[in-house]
C-alpha cells in the first residue's frame, strides 16, 4: 500500500508562502493585518503557545499585540479588555488563550469577541455559521485538518469519519466541517461504548481527546486516513503513531502534523479579516 | 419484549396544560406572549401549517399575530418587516414560515431574526448556542423529539444514536442535543455510503430524511428506539411503520408522533420568551 505521511510543515509553509504575498499588498494600501493575543495568567504551556503564535504572525507581516493580564484579573476586566479590542480598528483578529484562570467565565468571555474578529473560531454564533456552512473562520485546528485532507486530495464524499472528542474548538467543529463535506461522522466521547468498534468504521479518524496515545494500532481500519490533532506533554499525541501507522493509509506525525497548519490556519484567518475591512 | 408506542399527543397536553398556568400569570401581569407567524405567498401546506401553529397559540392564551406578504414579496422587504417585529415589544417570537418562494434569501431572512424571539430556532447563532448547550430555543422539532424521550425516560447516555438527515433546523440541531446528553451519534444524509448498515447499529433512531417510508423494517436493531420526523403527503413519515414496529423497543406513529409535540414547543418557546421580557 502506499502510504502517506501527512506533512503538516509542507502544507503550513504552502499556505503561509501565500498569505505574505497577501500582507504585502494589504500594507501598500496602508493596512497592517494585526492579531490581538489575550493571556491570563502565567501557565507555562500558555505561554508558549502565545508566544509561538505572535512569532508566526511576526515572521509573515502581521502585528502581534501581545496582551498579558494577571491571573488575578476578573471577567469584567477581561470583558473590558476584549470590547477594547473589538472596538480598535487597528485590530483585525482577537485570541483569547485557553485556559483562562478557573475563576473567570471563559465562555462568557469568548462570546464577547465580535464575529468579526473571531479569526480563533471560538464564538457560538462562528460555530453556528461554519455548521451552516457560510462561517469565515472555522476553529483553527479543525480548519488545519481540513487543509491537510484536501492538499494530498484525500477523499472525503462518502467517506465514514469518525471524531473522538467533542470540544467546541475541537470535535465539534471538525465533526460539523467533516458533514459539509459529505462524510457520514460519527462523533464519539468519554460515555461512548465500544469506542475501538467504531472507531473500527472510520475511512477518515481525526482523534481530538486529549489522551497520549489513546487510540490504538488495532482499532484503525486497513486503508484508513488518520489525523492526530492531540498534542500531549512531551509532543506525543492522541495516536500511538507507531502502531496506527500498519493499516493507515495515511496518517499525521506529532510533532509535524496538524500543529503547524493550525497556526497557519490562525494567520489566515488574520489576513482574510484585515482584508474585509 | 414491552413495547412502548411513543404518544406525541400526550406529550404535548402534558406541555400545553402547564403552559396554560404559565400564560394566566404573565396576563396577570400585563403581559400577553405574543407569537408573529410570516408567511410569504400562498403555497397550500404552508398556510395550512401557519393556521395550525397560530390556532395552537390562541387554544392556551398566547396571541398570534399573522402577517401574510404576497409571493411577489422581495428580501428587502421581508427583511423591513421581520425588523418591525423584532422593534415590537409586544412581540415575544417571530416564525418564517419555511419554505419562502425561491427569489427570496431564506437565510438572509432567517438571520435577520433577533436572537431574543427565534422560538422557532432558525438562526445559526441560536444553532451554535444550542450545540454548546446553553441555546434557549432549540429547533422547535429537535427539541419536540428531546421531549418524548424524556418523558418516556428513555436512556440517551452512551447509546449509539443516528441521526438520517442534515437539515439546519432538523438533523444538525437533533444530532447536537443528543450529543449533548451523552449519545454517540451518527449524522447519515444522501451521501452515505451502506445506509442500512449504519441504521442498524443504532439504539436510537431519528428519521429526519423527507421520503415516505424511506427506513425499512429489516434496518431496525432489536430493541431500538425509533423517532420518526417525516411528515410527507398524506401524513405518511419517513420511516415504514409497520415494518420497523417489529424490532422497535419504542416508535413514534405519524401522524400522532412527533408533530403534536413540535407545535408545543414552538408555543413553550413563546412563553419562555415573553418571561425573560
Amino acid at each position: 500500500m502506499n502510504k502517506i505521511i501527512l506533512d503538516g510543515k509542507l502544507v503550513a509553509k504552502n499556505i503561509t508562502e501565500t498569505l505574505k504575498e497577501r500582507v504585502s499588498i494589504l500594507k501598500t494600501k496602508g493596512i497592517t493585518p494585526c492579531l490581538a493575543t489575550i493571556l491570563v495568567g502565567d501557565d507555562p504551556s500558555s505561554e508558549t503557545y502565545v508566544k509561538m503564535k505572535g512569532n508566526a504572525c511576526e515572521r509573515i507581516g502581521i502585528k502581534s499585540l501581545r496582551i498579558h493580564l494577571p491571573k488575578e484579573t476578573e471577567t469584567a476586566d477581561l470583558l473590558k479588555t476584549i470590547e477594547e479590542l473589538n472596538q480598535d480598528e487597528t485590530v483585525h483578529g482577537i485570541l483569547l488563550q485557553h485556559p483562562v484562570p478557573s475563576h473567570i467565565d471563559e465562555r462568557k468571555a469568548f462570546e464577547s469577541i465580535d464575529i468579526r474578529k473571531d479569526v480563533d473560531g471560538v464564538t457560538s454564533t462562528g460555530y453556528g455559521q461554519t455548521a451552516f456552512g457560510f462561517g469565515k473562520y472555522p476553529s483553527c485546528t479543525p480548519a488545519a485538518i481540513m487543509e491537510i485532507i484536501k492538499f494530498y486530495h484525500l477523499p472525503i464524499d462518502g467517506k465514514h469519519a469518525v471524531v473522538v472528542g467533542r470540544s467546541p474548538i475541537l470535535g465539534k467543529p471538525v465533526s460539523a466541517l467533516l458533514l459539509n463535506e459529505n462524510a457520514t461522522v460519527t462523533t464519539c466521547h468519554s460515555h461512548t461504548a465500544n469506542l475501538p468498534e467504531i472507531v473500527k468504521q472510520a475511512d477518515i479518524l481525526v482523534a481530538a481527546v486529549g489522551k497520549p496515545n489513546f487510540i490504538q494500532g488495532d482499532w484503525i481500519k486497513k486503508g484508513a486516513v488518520v489525523l492526530d490533532a492531540g498534542y500531549n506533554k512531551g509532543n506525543i499525541g492522541d495516536v500511538d503513531y507507531e502502531a496506527c501507522y500498519e493499516n493507515a493509509s495515511a496518517i499525521t506525525p506529532v510533532p509535524g502534523g496538524v500543529g503547524p497548519v493550525t497556526i497557519s490556519m490562525l494567520l489566515k484567518h488574520t489576513v482574510d479579516a484585515a482584508e474585509l475591512v
